[in-house]
């Protein structure tokens, strides 16, 4: 008999900042980049499902749940932007990993900061198979929260350490560039879309309008470029001109979620798409020559926050990095839920 | 600027136990069964949708999400009826209400016994919509986890007061009729469903075996009897003899997971059932005549767990039977995240 059967391990803000760096950033995320790849190795074996959303006219709240059959997992996560005019997140997130044997959660998790851990590392995966090889140049077009971990994700994996910032709020791009003094890279700072793409083998889009935007226009988009198409991922929230999408060869994780979600909303629905995982087991060449545009449409699926949440769960083992939440009843005969109650009162 | 953004109130199993008693249980069950007549009532201004569920072979795992604009609710729920085996929970449960305006969770609480607590106000208010008149014999087919909750919210809605309870486990039985002391009804033990059902002008069928069983047989069913059938709540899980649902009339939450879920499963998907809350706004009439068999196939919605945060969530204020989770990222300036992170190392 499990001891303790009404424990569930809760990783606060705090907690998983102190676990990421304990481990360290880059070492977190070239480990959950091996977690995120092997689950998209063994794909055909989750159940898988777009995420349910609730639209408002402010945001969207989701649930992303999956499961591989042994264990179950889900994340709630909310879409916000103007949340930022007071002090809030725009992306706010928290996970559960549950045994699928019995239903009993085992890991109750903040997900804000691992959330745009895992987009980091699913955009580097995407890019090591996608992006022109060697390459070291990436621009990042938006340099809110999310701009330091697309670029660390990509320093650890594929080598990038050349960064050319661009946001229309300055101030953006200099916090970004200073988050990241010390971790190796050349950053400049640009002041336009144009000059930001100049010279870059890698465009990361990662902007948090809630609009059908125009970031990245196609004479901006030369020959050769992988493009990491991040903040595009809600129906109405777009960031590519849509001739853009019509020269590239498109790359998404789960075609259900994305005809909805992402860039490709903008085109007929049975325009042709590559599923990101037929690439990694190796159905399917990923960048075929060097003139080729290749485009990771990520809208964020529900495999990668259950990557996310398994990896946790390992590297939270023998650490200090959790309490314990008193989250499920469990009275001494399991029928009798309404004695335990009773005797609560004695 | 609201202070401590970063922190969720949560109600652990002890916390809402005490906030239960502190109430009082009848107490409790009267004002949720208000909160539930309430969400009923307002039944088209929800954003519905058929629960999102994992099946295994030992279960379920579902997300249950709702909202009405304002508010917005989501329940994680298992049901393994195989777990009491090793002390388990069969269901277990957890949910979190949030504010649809700005996407940010506002109460995070344990729902075991929650749940239990708004299946039973539900089930109440429903009898007192299709039952008979001044109806105060109840049959318990199902002496388990939920037993009791169901007889208190009858006594405390519609004045029920005498129990015939059955269970294939006597020990069951007893331990609910042990539990019941005290709370005003004149309670006996049944050796089969056949005696239990005599006199009785409700019939409630809560028992958990995840097959097609037939807990309850046409031949059993007489005249004028409200059937309150609660345990069939899953595909190939189900309490009633079909000949039982043809000559019924049939009340049901939200048909499209009805159809899926409830005993009507086992009838044509065209097979004519009535929407609970037409009855409760006055639409339709519930109970027609004296010799009417009614039956409310009951398989719990999400409206009734978005009830039930919003009770607690209320009651909760202003007492100590909740503690703060540090759940939510707050960066000083929301699109420094990764500084956040940085600075922790500090």
């Amino acid at each position: 008999m499990t001891p303790k059967l009404n424990v569930v391990p809760f990783v606060s803000v705090d907690h998983m900042m102190k676990l990421v760096l304990s481990i360290g950033i880059e070492r977190f995320l070239l480990e959950l980049c091996a977690y995120v790849e092997d689950d998209f190795r063994r794909w055909e074996s989750f159940d898988k499902v777009a995420r349910v959303a609730a639209h408002s006219p402010d945001g969207v709240i989701e649930l992303m749940p999956t499961s591989d059959g042994a264990a179950y997992g889900f994340k709630y996560v909310n879409g916000h932007p103007k949340n930022t005019r007071d002090g809030r997140q725009t992306v706010t997130a928290f996970g559960v990993l549950a045994d699928v044997a019995n239903g009993y959660p085992v890991l109750f998790t903040e997900m804000t900061i691992l959330t745009a851990l895992r987009t980091a590392a699913t955009s580097a995966v995407a890019a090591r198979h996608l992006a022109p090889k060697g390459a070291r140049t990436m621009a990042i077009i938006g340099n809110g929260a999310q701009a330091e971990f697309q670029a660390l994700a990509m320093k650890a994996l594929i080598g990038v350490d050349r960064l050319r910032l661009y946001d229309i709020d300055r101030a953006a791009s200099e916090k970004c560039r200073r988050n990241l003094q010390g971790f190796g890279f050349d950053i400049a700072i640009c002041d336009g879309t144009e000059e930001a793409v100049q010279g870059a083998e890698i465009v990361t889009t990662v902007t948090a309008d809630k609009q059908n935007a125009t970031i990245l226009t196609d004479n901006l988009v030369g020959a050769g470029i992988h493009i990491n198409a991040v903040g595009g991922d809600c129906p109405g929230k777009t960031e590519l001109q849509a001739a853009i999408l019509r020269r590239a060869d498109i790359f998404v994780e789960y075609p259900p979620q994305t005809r909805i979600e992402g860039e490709i909303q903008q085109l007929p629905s049975d325009h042709p798409v590559t599923e990101l995982w037929r690439v990694i087991v190796g159905d399917v060449q990923g960048r075929t020559d060097g003139r080729q545009i290749t485009l990771f449409d990520s809208v964020g699926f529900a495999t990668e926050d259950f990557s996310a949440l398994r990896y946790v769960r390992d590297k939270l083992a023998g650490t200090a990095f959790y309490e314990e939440l008193d989250l499920l009843a469990d009275p001494d005969d399991p029928r009798d839920l309404f004695g335990m109650l009773l005797r609560a009162a004695a």
